[in-house]
């Protein structure tokens, strides 16, 4: 790009330094920071989010904006840039002007309120005491009001927050994509509910030191370079990145439970390589950022489901899963394969299934929209939350840690976030099917453990891009068609309809 | 404190949140980011070291310290401050004077010249080639000669770093110390080289996870928070605080040598307590501060040495280090107390016994003067190091990565820092005696384990003070005297004496 824009990239790479350095302060406090710890810590987050905020929106960044959009409406002073040029610019300015919204005491109230917000959360799940979180919560979903507000929107408050994560996703098209797949999943659980094929669990107690072993084994494999990033433990498996070049996995590591360790990992995995695939050239300005929340989470959703929870790529690892795990020896590939992809309604997203896992989604989504758009109460949250559990899945929390306590999200600020995982779900089958025809021999290679192709293909066909694509040009110059639910109601179909014999 | 203050002390807490992030920066470094993250990391380290620079004399800055100072000398601009006021504002002129001292484009230049650097020396050291580190620590030596020209000196260049480290401590008063201490070390060395008493040191292979576990047992004994702090590995130990309620040590285990290990973490634990010991009230200004590193090296050593390897303390922990490691049942308290108080000439520093350490750092202390006041050559340095570890030790290292390389400062920059540990030698005598003669029942206290009333007392006479006095301010306070190395020598000779039967 031409050298007018050396001064902005240089801006904005300031900003993003400033970024990354709290991004590692926010990952030591969430895997290894000292109990006491967390005052200063927060503080400093703080700082940094405000120093960042004062930067982006000082009259030095101003001038330098001003000199190719009007910072007001984003249109640009010239007709001469070329189509590059202006995606670029466009990012930029919607960028500051998210920023220029949001007053500078906003930003430090709420950047402190989360970090806090963050330690009851985490508080309250432990002691399943609701009341420590609730008016925590309750002022965090005032100041979201507030700050979709401060954006502005055209239909409704909820639709300024989606925007924030999923950019061109509103309201009325969720409603769309999720008033197509609702009756057609209804119907496929229905389905497997009644069907004569009988599923067990894998139980008993896995090694931790084992289990860490081969998930990082795996994730290496997939392709995640260790030299350029770690993973760690933390109560909440997350993937964080400071540059391409230093990407932090998180997972969990639960003695009687190691699929959920193992499939945190892949998961994680496939967020981080999404990470280390963007190109260092353009760390600080926006293609060097990742395209959406939802594009994202397609990356880890495709290595966790479409590829982790395959047969084929068992095919290739149980043998040495069982290495690792002897007790397992009883197991034979398809016995393994049904025992990874049992489909049951359950408390928990994290660790639903592929066909329940979008009914979460809803779930949360509904009660967004109830708390954002139409005043419900942070107080009635633990009812409202049961009484759609009985509804969807016909099963009511025994606790509310294991209920409307069980994610991170709400403490974080991230309202508007849940429907990205869905979207990334209808991604990621778009995009598998792609992989699938475009890569020779595209089951061989898994089978035979070659995994690096698919890493190349996500690398060369989404990372590289950044943000350069929106969600929906991005999917479009990728797999020829729009946004599609299909692909991945077809997929759980088609692979459900065979597990269980439908 | 007057509450006029408060404009100026809610700048100093902002530049010390910029300390405090960018001192999670380098721990992060040293201790786990991954291989390739290093370069981005250097240049935040070094943003961050350059904002904090700018804010400090920043205008803003400025006309708040002029309502109390002069800003070009330090003179107060009224003589109705007390005395607590005067030594208040004194501190943060000096700071000011400091930073005002360096252009900024010196201090970010040497900010990613150091970063770099300890990574260049790590891999010189690894791959034992001094010509690896050789051109960095060639621009360190230069910009260190240019810094204390900037700041300024009555005497002698060298003297302008070692006040960095050392407020008041000067070549001219090392001379007098070192002159003292260096003929009754020779002489104290001469007789036990000829004492009949040969002593067997500690052999064999120690699980490195039960190395951890007492280490950990012990820190923790000593009083050391760990819900205030943690410990970690690294290739050189060193303890990081970003505040006292988040305080990190780190050690380096060794299979085949866990006495190294071992008094490695009390000594970072000495450090650490400190830390935690400064009042968090006072954070952000000077009294929030270590007095020196003179001073903080006179805790570690203090409970390394005077405690950690004495006969006392093992009455009560041989025991138990037993039941780690029964492998040393055959040790009893006297061949285990003179087995980890062998005195023998040897090649490194960080390993060397109480009474050859201080060679050490003389030879150190005579290269530094040579580098900085007397023009000698960085490439010089592997024949003058190795001329005089045999002039002091009659051996010469086999290798560079054992000689010159061994020790991490110079990568940092801190040219003028060795002096401190000797200094800090002197001190922890002087303040052992008097704890010794303060704390009832002192050694039947050590004998039982009880080690809180040591800490107690030195957080009651050290640490709550902060910066508040000068070192030898301090000394004068805590022992009566002034600063003197006869302590240290007597307790070397009185101890030495004994296991070496002289």
């Amino acid at each position: 790009m031409h050298s007018k824009f050396n001064k902005i990239k240089s801006l904005l790479l300031e900003l993003k330094k400033i970024e990354s350095i709290s991004s590692l302060l926010s990952w030591d406090q969430e895997t290894l920071m000292p109990e006491n710890g967390g005052d200063i810590r927060a503080k400093e987050i703080a700082y940094l989010s405000s120093l960042a905020h004062q930067k982006h929106v000082s009259n030095e960044f101003k001038r330098e904006l001003e000199k190719f959009v009007n910072i007001n409406n984003g249109e640009f002073v010239t007709n001469e840039f070329t189509n590059n040029e202006k995606r670029f610019l466009n990012r930029v300015w919607i960028d500051f002007h998210y920023e220029n919204s949001l007053p500078q005491e906003f930003v430090e109230t709420f950047s402190e309120l989360v970090s806090k917000s963050q330690m009851k959360w985490s508080k309250a799940k432990k002691q399943n005491d609701f009341s420590i979180f609730k008016p925590f919560l309750t002022k965090i979903v005032d100041m979201k009001k507030k700050e979709a507000d401060y954006y502005g929107y055209s239909t409704n408050r909820y639709d300024a927050l989606l925007e924030q994560f999923e950019p061109g996703i509103t309201t009325e098209k969720l409603d769309i994509f999720f008033g197509e797949l609702r009756p057609r999943l209804i119907k496929l659980i229905k389905k497997i509910k009644n069907s004569s094929v009988k599923i067990e669990k894998i139980n008993g107690k896995f090694d931790e030191d084992k289990q860490w072993k081969f998930g990082l084994k795996i994730i290496e494999e997939m392709g995640f370079d260790l030299k350029s990033g770690r993973q760690d433990k933390s109560m909440h498996p997350f993937t964080i990145s400071f540059h391409p070049s230093d990407v932090r996995l998180t997972t969990r590591i639960q003695e009687d439970n190691f699929l959920t360790s193992l499939f945190a990992s892949i998961h994680e995995a496939g967020h981080g390589i999404y990470e280390q695939g963007l190109l260092q050239v353009n760390f600080g300005g926006p293609y060097g950022q990742a395209c959406s929340y939802g594009i994202h989470e397609s990356q880890s959703r495709l290595w966790e489901n479409q590829i982790g929870r395959s047969k084929i790529f068992w095919s290739k690892y149980l043998p040495i899963l069982k290495e690792y795990f002897p007790q397992l020896e009883s197991y034979n590939l398809d016995k393994f394969y049904k025992a990874i992809n049992v489909v049951e309604p359950s408390l928990n997203r994290v660790e639903a299934d592929e066909v329940t896992y979008s009914l979460h989604i809803m779930l949360r989504y509904e009660i967004e929209k109830m708390l954002i758009n139409e005043g419900l109460q942070v107080e009635e949250l633990p009812r409202i939350w049961n009484e759609k559990m009985k509804e969807y899945f016909d099963i009511i929390p025994g606790s509310d840690a294991n209920g409307v306590l069980q994610d991170v999200h709400w403490s974080m600020g991230a309202i508007g976030y849940f429907p990205s995982y869905a979207m990334g779900n209808f991604y990621s089958a778009q995009f598998f099917k792609k992989a699938n025809e475009e890569i020779i021999d595209f089951d061989k290679k898994i089978m035979e453990g070659d995994l690096l192709p698919i890493k190349r293909w996500l690398n060369e066909n989404i990372h590289k891009y950044g943000r350069k694509y929106l969600p929906n040009e991005l999917i479009k110059k990728v797999v020829g068609n729009k946004m599609s639910v299909k692909p991945f109601i077809e997929y759980l179909e088609n692979k459900y309809g065979k597990i269980y014999q439908l």
